[in-house]
């Protein structure tokens, strides 16, 4: 027997499949729900079919945009020369949040993966070769996410580029800037002795 | 500037008003739900539209319920002459998840607290006030969480219930079955000697 009307049992089912939301949080969230006032409750649905119908990849570098193309490609401003290859569209966030990058990007939306079968055609590769392929990409800067996944993806990329007149590079890999010596990890600690720079 | 298209900031931003959900997660989470094929990110639009029309207070306890009555109520096979009082709908639940009730609830809404300004007339005790002076109850379990709150809400309540010919007791406070009395708190201690049993 369900304790809950079916609606609400159906809500609570609903927010359980989100990532990361268990059953009790899925109650906790239905709950705080239906007990929103009308119209606030229909906010939040029309925002879920809002976003759904309206986002879509922008026509030049896939990251997300409710236009043909998104916000960076449209700035003139921006560099055309240089291409930010980020694996999904927080991956644009991030880098924007830095202020430090002036070019385009390009979002993979994945990456390559064996152990779940996504294949380097499973994700947004051959548009970014188009992409260079156009001319005018002078640098590929790989940002990729820093384990074996995002790696072996940026690798493979690079490898695909070779043929284009291109400098790719990568993000470096070091201490975060803040942090600990003595907390950080083997791997990191090498990659940091490797890539040190001259004062 | 938003790095997202807006309705996917105004997706982000509705999530990030649920409880417990912070600007990191929302945006997890509104991630996924556009990532979901078009069916599913309609039905979930949906489901909460649905829970919120369809769900209200059942006419007799208040217990959530999309008729007029909740199955509760409904059961001929409930005594009506026990009523526990329960601060909200979850608390209906985790009653009924023990199997050994088999009377009636009512549902407050809430709990006294001066604090956040929620007095005894903003919950629903004259409903159960009603209920109790319409004749037929033999016994009210008080059945409010057991902290400061829950505690003052059952007092004032059986303050109510003097005049009328009715049991009033709450639920049993002490050790938690599984539980560690050297994890114990004192206050729970304290209850559980003040409460022993003879075997």
């Amino acid at each position: 027997m369900d304790f809950f009307p079916s609606a609400l049992e159906n809500l609570i089912d609903k927010f359980a499949t989100l990532p990361g939301i268990g059953r009790k949080t899925a109650q906790r969230l239905a709950f705080y729900v239906i007990s929103l006032p009308d119209g606030e409750a229909q906010d939040f649905a029309e925002a879920v079919t809002m976003a759904k119908s309206s986002v879509r990849c922008c026509a030049i570098c896939l990251n997300l945009t409710d236009g043909e193309i998104c916000a960076v490609c449209k700035n003139e401003r921006r560099e055309t020369g240089v291409i930010c290859v980020v694996s999904d569209p927080k991956g644009v966030l991030a880098i924007e949040r830095s202020h430090e990058f002036r070019g385009r990007y390009h979002v993979l939306h994945g990456v390559i993966s064996p152990m779940t079968n996504v294949g380097p055609d499973d994700i947004r590769i051959k548009e970014l070769i188009a992409r260079v392929a156009d001319g005018g990409v002078e640098e590929v800067i790989m940002a990729t996410n820093p384990d074996t996944e995002g790696e072996t993806t940026a690798r493979y990329i690079s490898r695909l580029l070779k043929p284009f007149e291109v400098k790719v590079t990568r993000l470096a890999y070091g201490i975060p800037v803040g942090g600990s010596l003595e907390f950080a990890d083997d791997a990191t600690l090498m990659r940091a002795i490797e890539g040190r720079m001259e004062f």
